[in-house]
């Protein structure tokens, strides 16, 4: 393939016929196209765009450059949530089982932490034993015991994009939104699923703060969901403080099985349910929000949730104690409380202060190669608007050592901000929702 | 090194510091940067441009990735020329012995055809038995005894330009003033020379036809030069017509022979003496304008030119016999005259036209892999402005067979325009002059 016209077309700011882009990324994951030559076309698009019809054809190339999950004889509806990354997002690891309680499949495919976010497998992988790696086999019949798996990228999913993402990291391409978009569409869609529901993060902790660039994130992705017949929808949500109270690995598989069992903050629960409501319509598995909602209150007060989330730890090969006792996840050899340097409100409490903490302090990674220490991090009570006295305790520490122990205090140093007056109304949990039609402003939720 | 940072500050308008571009380019070299992020740098630089402090900082690192020649000890000045490339250009071939036989060393490191201009090293192989790579021994000792050699870019000579240049060429990054100034000046500065004289083309038939672009090369190249301690100048030659009248590798040697004779056609002549006159005044060989042309017409008149050329050629292993007797040239198997299919004024002469036509006959190369044929091209005698009759001989085709005299003669039909009335005002042979203190627009010359 010629491949030196199509970049100098793209570079002279034309577009490529969907054909060319189609074979330039089947060529690519086949590895008949270098490089070098792609690095050169996606700086190319970075700097001078992509027009829609362009990106639904790139996205669909990389889909159909790997296999698809073939689920369609589980005769029921399939759906999942994507989340763009924050700190302190547990979310999936209550809504899968939650919803997959309700009937729906859940075949997700989730990723790893990212920049100052954390991942679902990092999370996982807290688990002792819990393998996120399956076979084909193992997620058909996993799926058809149990309708929901959480499990990783594997080679055969969406092979251009795992090619693309790894030469976008090192080439200064990743933040684009129509790249990121066809990056997370092209392993969705992969999945063979119904229905998406996207929670694209604002605020200072998020990937793309903005909420005009969350807006845009959500329409380019629901539009290429849309084209491959799966029904999507978008939540905004927060991210100018942590979600929750737990940031950490394995602190975090902690809070999302006390949310399961009726025990989790708030938000969390909230953020988990607007979530489901919309899994579940879009799924076509309830008629309307109340009927949806009414189904995740009945999978969560009756124990359905729960026990789906210890029938997918256990048949993927995880220790089944964790859900009753979360003694049985790694735990953090040094621990202290932060208390409150002064009296004040607190004004903000920075996720991605916290979240670069827990990297640093060995509970992510620098370099895809590093180790995670899973019991690493932060649990954070004090949240914005809070009132508190000079030595009130605000957030416990979770640290490998005494030195990661101070990395940790002076992250919280420089993350909370406690001052006197009043702080700043924080952004509403859920505050827009995007569908096909449009943006739509909602009402405050929980 | 880490890259990606730097990538992306280019990617966002920012400016590379000079430490960073010369750790960048001479780890380039030494293979411990990868081609895909040079590429995305090259891209970004392409796009959103690079300022003058980077780009000395770049060539300077390009020309300190390898060896340059080492001649200080001849004691005599050292001057070159560079063309940036046309159709029938076969100066460099009567001017670096003319110029030799002055006093001044010409140690011309010479480059192939590129698009549809022809290359010096390529007309030279026309002679058989001629080399163009000599080791670095041989160079010096041929300095030493005829004061000009005439060879390619060597692995010695900035590595780091040959690998960037065909990553350029790959990436759709080859035509940007500021990259090709700094691959042309970081091979003529590693010459060791003391001045270069720029022969830039304008008009259809060159690589950058406008005379602003042109312009702004020559003053690139120019602020390289002079960084450098190289006294630099250009002068804009017209390339909306061929040069001469022989377009093709033998056939240009033949001219250049009968030039250095003083039997070639006038504009040859014309600009070897503008582009001589200024390498003697900028080389401090001659005082002024009027001395060197006269030393230059003495070197032609005397046969000291020619026999410059001769000792050359023999001493790059070539056939002597072909200063004396052009039929030692390889010949055309298949010859035809070309007639005036009209009567009319000769409106134009489009020498891309031929240029290409004589690729596609076996003369040039299509990849870099081709293999040359060196008999092929064309005698075109017709010039803009003149008046034919019908059937008149306009043009000579030399070809390998049938099939390439219809190449040729199709060619021919397309690339000369007959018409009646008046033809526009070429462009001037030589009409401006570039220096570090600004633009000349010259009087008419020849």
């Amino acid at each position: 393939m010629w491949v030196t016209p199509l970049i100098e077309r793209k570079r002279d700011h034309g577009a490529l016929r969907p054909d060319e882009w189609r074979e330039l990324v089947l060529e690519y994951a086949a590895g008949r196209v270098p490089d070098y030559q792609m690095a050169a076309l996606l700086m190319a698009v970075f700097l001078n765009g992509i027009e829609p019809a362009e990106l639904v054809a790139l996205a669909g190339a990389m889909l159909d450059s790997g296999e698809r999950l073939r689920l369609d004889h589980l005769g029921i509806p399939l759906a999942d949530k994507h989340s763009t990354g924050g700190v302190g997002d547990k979310i999936s690891l209550v809504l899968a089982p939650l919803v997959a309680s309700c009937g729906v499949g859940v075949p997700m495919i989730a990723g790893r932490g990212l920049g100052h976010t954390g991942g679902t497998l990092d999370k996982l992988e807290a688990i002792p034993g819990f393998r996120t790696t399956l076979t084909v086999a193992e997620v058909q019949r996993q799926m058809e015991l149990i309708g929901c798996v959480m499990i990783g990228q594997s080679e055969e999913i969406a092979p251009a994009d795992r090619r693309l993402y790894a030469l976008r990291d090192a080439t200064g391409t990743v933040a684009q939104i129509p790249l990121i978009a066809a990056s997370i569409m092209s392993k969705k869609l992969a999945e063979g699923i119904g229905a998406l529901v996207l929670d694209v993060k604002r605020g200072s902790g998020a990937l793309l703060p903005g909420l005009e660039d969350g807006v845009s994130l959500a329409r380019t992705m629901i539009a290429l969901g849309e084209e491959h017949g799966c029904r999507t929808v978008a939540l905004l949500s927060a991210m100018d403080r942590p979600l929750g109270r737990a940031c950490g690995n394995a602190l975090e598989v902690e809070e999302a099985i006390a949310t399961l069992a009726g025990e989790g903050p708030p938000d969390v629960l909230d953020l988990t349910m607007a979530l489901g409501v919309d899994m579940l319509v879009a799924a076509g598995a309830a008629g309307d929000a109340a009927a949806a909602r009414a189904q995740l209150a009945e999978g969560l007060s009756s124990g359905a949730a729960l026990e789906k989330l210890r029938s997918i730890i256990v048949a993927q090969g995880g220790h089944p104690g964790v859900v009753d006792d979360p003694a049985v996840l790694p735990q953090a050899d040094a621990v202290a409380v932060y208390a409150a340097p002064r009296a004040g409100t607190v004004i903000s409490v920075e996720p991605a202060t916290l979240g670069r903490a827990i990297i640093a302090m060995g509970g992510g990674r620098r370099t895809v190669a590093d180790a995670v220490d899973p019991a690493v991090g932060f649990v954070v009570t004090a949240r914005p608007g809070d009132r508190l006295e000079r030595g009130e305790p605000v957030a416990s520490i979770y640290a490998r050592d005494a030195a990661g122990l101070r990395i940790g205090t002076a992250a919280l140093e420089r993350a909370i901000t406690i001052a006197d007056g009043e702080a700043a109304a924080p952004l509403p949990l859920v505050s827009h929702r995007v569908t096909g039609s449009g943006v739509q402003q909602l009402a405050p939720v929980g």
